[in-house]
């Protein structure tokens, strides 16, 4: 089902690892609603997924850019305005590791070396990239940059380690650069607070599928799937969201509104 | 420009006024994306108002309803179901009146039966609602209840008095109802914070043109308006949105994450 | 252990039912902390109470007074002042009592009139206080209000029922109320957000003891008692707190900030 | 006027520059609330301040750590528990320093290097602290850990620049590591969000006149002082405050809750 919600803009995509990307699915998507895409990625990261595929399937470019390379991304801004013929709609950011979790090592005996690189390539990745978009005026006026996040920014979820930081910093950059790019451009800038996914990603976090079952049992209308987070992105990159800038978006089943629901009682 | 969004559905708008009201101008979007309206308002609201107009324009019956009556609410749901044949998929409720407000009673000195009088106006008419649709099963599975509500939920605005609580009231109504709603229907329930509106209702508060302007000129993207959020109403109402529930959305340009809009400053 | 935190001050302290009772606590620390009381409560709750016994322990007066009637709540404020030789320090604000809960009414079937009614115990009677103390100028300058509230008013907890709404309305008082009283007198109002606690009011919700300790499993400290809840209040009725207004303050262990506690699955 | 709030309590307070200091005034009290104390600031900061004026006063060692480097503070958190005879109970977090406010770049044209380290300084030294006492076993059961941050981690102040990233990310710490010390130790860790406050590197930021006159009045209190953020310190390392953890707590006369006060508009 689609409805020409994006007919004639243009979007950067970042992230689309394999096809349980949410970025994957948000590029099939966005593609499906008539937007044109530039697909981009990690040069480590495309390597082990299949993003060439994806590319070929919409006939997008796949542009390489180390998101914490302001020259990557100035380069990538470039050539997606010179593919384009002028400048973007919209951006997808989902973007986010943690060389902590991927070493196992504890909240309490975090290697803050890691740490500063994993704010880097998880959250101010962002800021670099609209940093350079702002210089570069790569995105038109009205447009709309989105980037994916978690409630662990608000509450605690152990297994999440350093990534509560990384997404605390990313939504503080949304709203800090929302302000910026909102007074001179109309450019808006939210952040999607999404339901644990099973992406390559995602089920990569120790303790993924126990969490990933309390939240849908939590949640009344159950976990939200990459799909229905497709839908939300396209929602928020298409004229219809105009006015909502700055925010956190929850797309959860109404997990985040959840006190206690006796359905995760009965069932243990 | 419409897409689609929401062919084949059907709705109950409540609260349109006239032309300047929110809900006149969702019921129009949502037929302009295809879906079926039937509208209502309070018996008295209709004499003062348009709505005739509208539903002659839009082909949708109009019918009155006390929303503190839930005989009423029962009758309009009964009547809207044979009029569409079946269940809903959407509820718009755009329902306030304060009448300390309208006897200009300071909020140090309200009269307390009139309070509860405004709270069942504009608070407790949206359970009455959603408890008398839930025992009809008057709405669909997946189907999505949305009301509007404004930040004096959160932050204090003087004028705003005891419409400040109402809206408290209203959101935790959407909370605790989304809940019940979604495990037994799929039924999401959210409030959209909108802006401060240009409608015949808002511009009667007290001090409003003072807190339109300051909170268009607080916003990075100015203040939302009406036509604007009836197309956030057509994304709630539509498949895209299917797993938000529960959740106040702010729809305000960015307003509700300002702290100091150095615009302010320099303006006055 | 005591440290003349009140020394001087004078209070009024509404709902000390039993020693169980928070307010219980909280006058009787108070006293310790140097205060002179005075102890209300609903005549209905004095008959099956033991507020007589604490007065007498604690030399203070007790004074029955409906907390929904604005003549009760004049006449104990005069008769406060009377006792006290002038204006109070603070105000103790502990009242909830849910009529549909009493009635086993579920959420999705609740009588409106009962509704009201709750609410006018709840919530509304905070609002008739502050007003009534307002009026008569019966808080000195710099004074203190609390009321206890719980997180229903932000997440849902649906055994909670109609008490959700009461705390959302309550704690929405004491933001708009904090704001007038504070500009005129600088008093300031606050609510504390307590964890579940052993009360004979909080046990008689239905499922009270497996919500207790789930909260107290989530809490990284667990639960806050009712004695500890009494330390807060002493704080926030001294002169250590002056400048702490119009806010909602969680004390609960930590709770409020949970997400998932891995406790919580290894205990079931 | 003291209470003997914190006899026999030792604590570690950081970041004392001079007497317009919050952790200067925070020293003080807590001495003469009965704690000992141990001083510590960066050893740049030392030089230009009378922090060794302050040590002599309270009869303080005075020990210069970099919180950047773990080396510095296991030191000195090691040369405390010796000065000490044994473990803490409390530690006060008040550092902060941004490499772009400093260097006048705006938030447009950050630099991305001082912007890690404006972090590293700012932010993580709170984790790199905590995580160095936790291995130590430095702090006492049911010991307390405040930081001091600012209300632009949840909302914008342009002029606050990267320094509103840096609280959003010290504030989750204060979660994070909240609840790992909490279910090891009873350790609480809080963050104070404060009014903006005149001292020497408050008021260093740019437009900080404008906005601490526009805090002032917009809170129906006025601003917090120095002097008053001390008294609560001094509450949240008192036994007083035991079950408060992993909140941020405003401390702002209201500010925090208001939407709109009118003396806004009429005082300019």
């Amino acid at each position: 089902m689609s409805y020409g919600l994006l007919a004639g803009k243009k979007g950067i995509i970042f992230g689309a690892l394999d096809e349980q990307s949410i970025a994957w699915k948000v590029a099939e998507k966005a593609a499906a609603e008539g937007a044109q895409i530039v697909l981009s990625n990690a040069p480590v990261a495309m390597r082990f997924g299949k993003i060439q595929e994806l590319g070929e399937k919409l006939n997008a470019p796949v542009i390489a850019a180390d998101a914490t390379s302001m020259d990557d991304l100035k380069q990538l801004l470039e050539q997606s305005m010179t593919h384009f013929g002028g400048p973007i709609d919209f951006i997808l950011h989902s973007i986010g590791m943690s060389l902590n979790v991927r070493k196992n090592k504890a909240y309490t005996e975090l290697n803050h070396e890691w740490m500063l690189k994993t704010f880097d390539i998880s959250a101010i990745s962002f800021h670099k990239l609209m940093q350079t978009a702002y210089h570069l005026d790569a995105v038109k006026d009205w447009g709309s940059i989105v980037a994916l996040t978690y409630i662990a920014a608000q509450r605690v979820f152990p297994d999440y380690n350093e990534m509560a930081e990384s997404k605390a910093l990313l939504e503080s950059f949304a709203r800090s650069f929302g302000y910026h790019y909102g007074v001179k451009k109309k450019v808006r800038v939210n952040t999607i607070s999404q339901s644990p996914t099973w992406t390559t990603a995602g089920s990569g976090v120790k303790g993924f599928k126990t969490f990933f079952d309390y939240a849908d049992t939590m949640s009344p209308l159950g976990n939200a799937t990459a799909d229905e987070c497709a839908d939300y992105c396209v929602f928020m990159f298409s004229d219809l969201s105009r006015k909502i800038t700055m925010q956190n978006l929850y797309h959860d089943g109404g997990y985040s509104s959840m006190g206690i629901n006796p359905s995760v009682f009965n069932e243990e």
